[in-house]
């Protein structure tokens, strides 16, 4: 199965990352860090008149290497109970492409992918990272997308996230 | 009681607005509309050497003036059933704050605070909203935060938001 | 509309009897006490030679009644953050009517009714009550019910509820 | 680790007990089925008079054998997105124990538990089995149990949950 991962965390070779390639070995799959990819926040044109302004950043190649595969895995450390900013200007970004004339078959595609999720963080994460887990699914819903599963691992300090074997365990065999 | 409206939609006069304008009117409180606040998102330096990099922005200003206040109100659009892009870099730039020597107050100013909730959706809001209530609570109880109540109104049209009168209702006395 | 109540607490004249009347007064719609009927919880033969055992109580007058109404609204008392014995009882035997020859109509017919939910809890009940909510949610889209609505009660004493304002105010307006 | 485990499966041998054997085998800790003990689902008599009435039953000698085990295993089938009815039977009748003035200890002796759940559901389980999930974290948090984890297992049909390779795989490290 093709898979494309994409990377949310700030931070280079973090717990989340590593955790991840549990799930996709590194060498495997694509892996998109989106740190380092140029995108721009949303501004809500979806009731302007003219629509969306075009955007000059990267967001569009981003959509395109997503539907060139058949999973997708979304790797976020957990920023305040929710996802990182980067994974969220990037979701957000979505309701751009909705609205965009050459991506008609943006939702049609989107509704064949695998979903799943991958979520790091400190404070007690499979309890309150619950709800961003059920965010993840209403988005899988709206695009009629399969939310294959989800691991939640715990981790703070850098290098910490190895303790939580549970968690690696989970990751290595999520996607069949 | 002093209150301070954070606004995060990216929309000026939308929906979101209309309905928090009836928990607090526009000439009463502070209102911050984070859209026109220059903010970077945050970058995890938590576990650099040197900490955090000094960022040039508005951030520490809205924090500043969110100490001087009793309560405050997040109010924000749903956007993929979560808080907006603008909201998310607000609040996840606090991380930062904790580690600012200069704001060892931060925490402890923030115990003392009452806080507020509304959000607007457009997709069954009242029940797909609900993880995101949940992550407000959260982040209330992390800083030892009252979460004195919430209000989720339904729209997706401009102007839309008029015919939820159970809402407008609910965010007229949301605040005593 | 025909509304059918279902009052789910074990405490005559209790906080969500009261804040249930503001939505049903006593003197309109069906109100069904159902700790005031013979259930028996169930037992799951769903995957018994025979299927389910015939029980004797009045499970199926109260399910008969139920299909009468166009609105119906489960009024329940938060125990340990979920709904009490007797409503989880009632909706629990479901299954098995899902399985009697005779009721071939009940899921069709359900698919035709409005759904409202009333419960009150004394421990921060508009946080710690959302599970119950999302859950009844759930029942709803299993069945194809319409979900249009929620009030969330604080009280713990005998009497308390007429405090919550806000949950009375929302209840008198939660049928329209 | 003294291990106590409540099944609230009202079926013999059914999913929900395979796969907590995997967590605590048979011939291991203490298991009891509550579909065998003679309980009495709670009336709400905290606020009579004279308190509640005694019951003639068997919920005092579980309450008394779980507080002789230092980890507690509640194990439920999920029926319609909550816990079983003799799980929620036990459970209930925990507010009579909290005012049963032989069992001062109670409160205080429950802190020192450590709590597991595990959860096995049809119906897209991982996801609408966690408001579950979250009503028995706040049950944990009420007495200040440790809630050390959780395991969902999805399965319908009987000894469906052999495939179910991922939970089978997570119950048998849920207790270290």
């Amino acid at each position: 199965m093709k898979t494309i991962v994409f990377h949310g965390s700030t931070r280079v070779n973090g717990n989340t990352e590593y955790l991840t390639y549990h799930a996709v070995p590194k060498e495997k799959g694509t892996h998109i860090y989106l740190r380092d990819c140029n995108m721009i926040p949303i501004i809500d044109q979806r009731h302007d008149e003219n629509g969306f302004d075009a955007v000059e950043d990267q967001h569009k190649d981003l959509i395109d290497q997503m539907l060139l595969h058949e999973a997708i895995v979304f790797s976020t450390p957990i920023y305040w109970y929710s996802m990182s900013g980067p994974m969220k200007t990037f979701i957000d970004r979505w309701s751009q492409i909705l609205r965009d004339p050459s991506y008609k078959h943006f939702r049609g595609e989107l509704s064949k992918k695998k979903v799943y999720l991958i979520a790091v963080g400190g404070d007690t994460p499979t309890i309150k990272g619950l709800p961003l887990v059920q965010q993840f699914n209403y988005i899988c819903q709206f695009y009629n997308m399969s939310f294959e599963g989800y691991v939640i691992g715990k981790a703070s300090k850098p290098g910490e996230i190895v303790k939580d074997k549970a968690a690696l365990r989970a990751a290595s065999t999520l996607i069949r």
